[in-house]
C-alpha cells in the first residue's frame, strides 16, 4: 500500500487534530495507512506552528499546493470559508482524490461541492462530532476524535471508492463513520449540539448581565460550569454555524421556548405533580442515552431481514438501510 | 476540646457526605475536631445502610433521639420535609444546641426556624454549593464539599457562638463559609444554580420529545453530555426547589427567554455581528469567572478600610461587610 497524500487546509483544533492523528496511525492497522500530512493554513505563522509541533509533515504556503498534492484534501476551516477555499483548489485537484470537510452543517456545504468543484474529484461532507473549548493547532489532540461519531454526507452518484476512503479516514483517526443525509444531519445537529451551545450562551449572558452578578459569581458551582460550558467556544465558529443552519436553529429554539415556558406556568401554578413528571420524564430520557452506546446506530444490533445479507458496498447498505428507515 | 455530637438527620448524598467529612476529620487540625456522628433516617434500612458504611457512629430510630443526642443537629432533608422535622425536633433539642440545615433554598427555612424551634436553640441555615447527579448514602462523598462555597445565614440576633461553630462546620469539611442574606441567597442561588437545572431539563425534553430522537441520540455528543448534565439530578429535590424558590425562578427563566429571543431575532435575520458580539461577551465573561477562585468574596483580596482593621468577631465583621455592600 502506498502512502496516502492528506492535504489539511485550515490547522486549528479540528485540522490539527486530524493531522495528529492521520500522521501518526499505525501503517499496519489504520485503514488508511500512515499517511503523509500536507498543511496549510491561511495564516503562515500557524502553517509553521503546525509542522514545528509534528502536527503536519509537510508546509506549504500556497492552497493551490496543498490541492495539487493531495490524494485527500480535508477542508477544516469555518463554515462560511469553505465555498472560498473550494473555489480556490477546484482549478487544481488531482484527478479522482476525495475532497471532504470538518463543519458543523453540511446541506450548504454539499450544494457549494456540487456548484464548485470539478466532477473528476469526490465530494463526501464530514462532520466529526467532537471538539473542545479550545481554539488553534496549540490545542491540536491526537485522540481528539476517539470513540467519536463522524457523519459523513454522500449520494448515490458519489463513487463508492471514495465514500470507503472516507469510511476508511474516520476509522483511522479512531471514530465510528455515520452516514446520514445533509439535511438529516443539519436538523439533528442543530438540536443536540448547535441549541446547546445557545443555552449555555443564554445562561451565561443572563447571569453575565444581572447587576447581582459580582455576588452571584462566587457562588457559581458545577453546575453553572457544566451548562455554561460551551459558551467559552468559538464566537465566529458559532456565528457561521447560526447564519448557515438558521431554520432549524430556530424551529429548535422555538421547542426550548415552549417547554421553558411549561415549566414557568407549572413554577407560577406551584403544580409539584406537573414539574415531578416532567424532571422525572427528563431524568429518565437523559440516564437512557448515557446507557445507549454513542456508537450504536439506530437499528444497528437488531438482525436485519434477509434481503440486507446479499454482499454489497459498504455504502449501498449504508445508504440503504437509511432509505428504508424512512 | 471534648467531641461534639453532630445528629444529621436524613442521610442522602449531602447528609451521608457531610457525616463521612465530619466523622473522619483530623481532630487536631480541623476546626471542629472530629466529631462523633449521630445518624437518622427516615427509611431505617437507610440508617443501617450508613452505619454499615461507616458514614455514621451512632444509629438512631427515632428523630426525637437524634435531636436529644446533638449539639449541632443538621437536617439534611429535602427542602420541604425540613418544617416537619423542625416541629418534630422542637421539644428535644438541646439548651443551646446549633441546628442548622443544607437546603438549596433559604429565606422560607429561616422563616419556618423562627416560627418553630425554641429559643433556647440557635439556627444557622446552610447551604453547601456541592452536589452530584447521584442521589443516596451510597453515593456519599468524604471531599464532595472540598474547595466549594458553603452558604450561611444568620441574623445579628443569632448568638456569636453558634455562628463561629456553623463556620467551623463548613470548614471542617474542606469549604469556604460564605455569610449571606437568605433573600440575596435564593435569588443568587435560583439564577447560577435552579436555573441551569431548568435548562437542562428543556434541552434534554425538546430532544427527547422530538420524532427525529432515536436518530439524533447517536450523535449527541461532550455538549449535549455537559449541557444536559443537571437533568439526570433527582426529580423530588428539583420539584421541592422550585415550589420553595417560584418568584426567583419566574424572574430568571423571563430572563433566560428574553436572551433567547433575543438571539433567535439575530438569527432570524442573519445578523452576524449581533450574534457574534453576544458569544464574545459571553465567552469573555465565563473564561473570566473561570479564572476568579471561587472562594474569594466580592471585595476580598483589595484592602479593607481603617475602621475594618478592629478587633471584631468574625460574625460582625462578615455582616457589616454585607451591610456597606448594599
Amino acid at each position: 500500500m502506498t502512502q496516502l497524500n492528506v492535504s489539511i487546509i485550515g490547522l486549528g483544533l479540528i485540522g490539527g487534530s486530524l493531522g495528529l492523528a492521520l500522521g501518526t496511525a499505525d501503517p499496519k492497522e489504520a485503514p488508511l495507512g500512515r499517511a503523509n500530512i500536507i498543511g496549510y493554513d491561511l495564516d503562515p505563522r500557524v502553517t509553521r506552528a503546525a509542522k514545528a509541533r509534528l502536527v503536519i509533515d509537510v508546509a506549504v504556503d500556497s492552497i493551490a499546493d496543498a490541492a495539487r498534492m493531495g490524494d485527500i484534501i480535508i477542508i477544516a476551516t469555518p463554515v462560511l470559508a469553505v465555498r472560498e477555499v473550494m473555489a480556490q483548489i477546484a482549478p487544481h485537484v488531482r484527478h479522482g482524490a476525495l475532497v471532504t470537510d470538518t463543519a458543523s452543517t453540511k446541506a450548504q456545504i454539499v450544494r457549494w461541492a456540487r456548484e464548485l468543484l470539478p466532477t473528476t474529484v469526490s465530494f463526501v461532507g464530514g462532520h466529526p462530532m467532537a471538539g473542545a473549548e479550545q481554539a488553534g493547532v496549540e490545542a491540536a489532540n491526537l485522540d481528539l476524535f476517539r470513540g467519536s461519531v463522524y457523519c459523513l454526507c454522500f449520494d448515490p452518484h458519489t463513487r463508492a471508492e471514495a465514500v470507503d476512503t472516507a469510511f476508511a479516514l474516520a476509522e483511522t483517526v479512531g471514530a465510528k463513520p455515520y452516514a446520514i443525509d445533509p439535511a438529516e444531519h443539519d436538523t439533528y445537529v442543530a438540536g443536540i449540539s448547535h441549541l446547546p451551545f445557545l443555552l449555555s450562551v443564554a445562561l451565561t449572558e443572563l447571569a453575565s448581565r444581572s447587576p447581582g452578578w459580582v455576588e452571584m459569581r462566587p457562588l457559581a458551582s458545577s453546575g453553572f460550569r457544566d451548562t455554561s460550558r460551551l459558551a467559552s467556544g468559538d464566537p465566529t465558529m458559532h456565528r457561521d454555524i447560526c447564519l448557515s443552519n438558521t431554520a432549524a436553529l430556530t424551529h429548535w429554539l422555538d421547542e426550548a421556548g415552549a417547554v421553558l415556558a411549561e415549566l414557568r406556568q407549572a413554577i407560577a401554578a406551584q403544580d409539584g405533580p406537573a414539574l415531578e413528571r416532567v424532571f422525572a420524564h427528563a431524568q429518565q430520557k437523559r440516564d437512557e442515552w448515557l446507557r445507549s452506546s454513542p456508537n450504536v446506530r439506530p437499528g444497528e444490533g437488531t438482525p436485519l431481514p434477509k434481503e440486507d445479507l446479499q454482499p454489497l458496498s459498504l455504502r449501498s447498505i449504508l445508504l440503504g438501510r437509511r432509505r428504508r428507515r424512512r
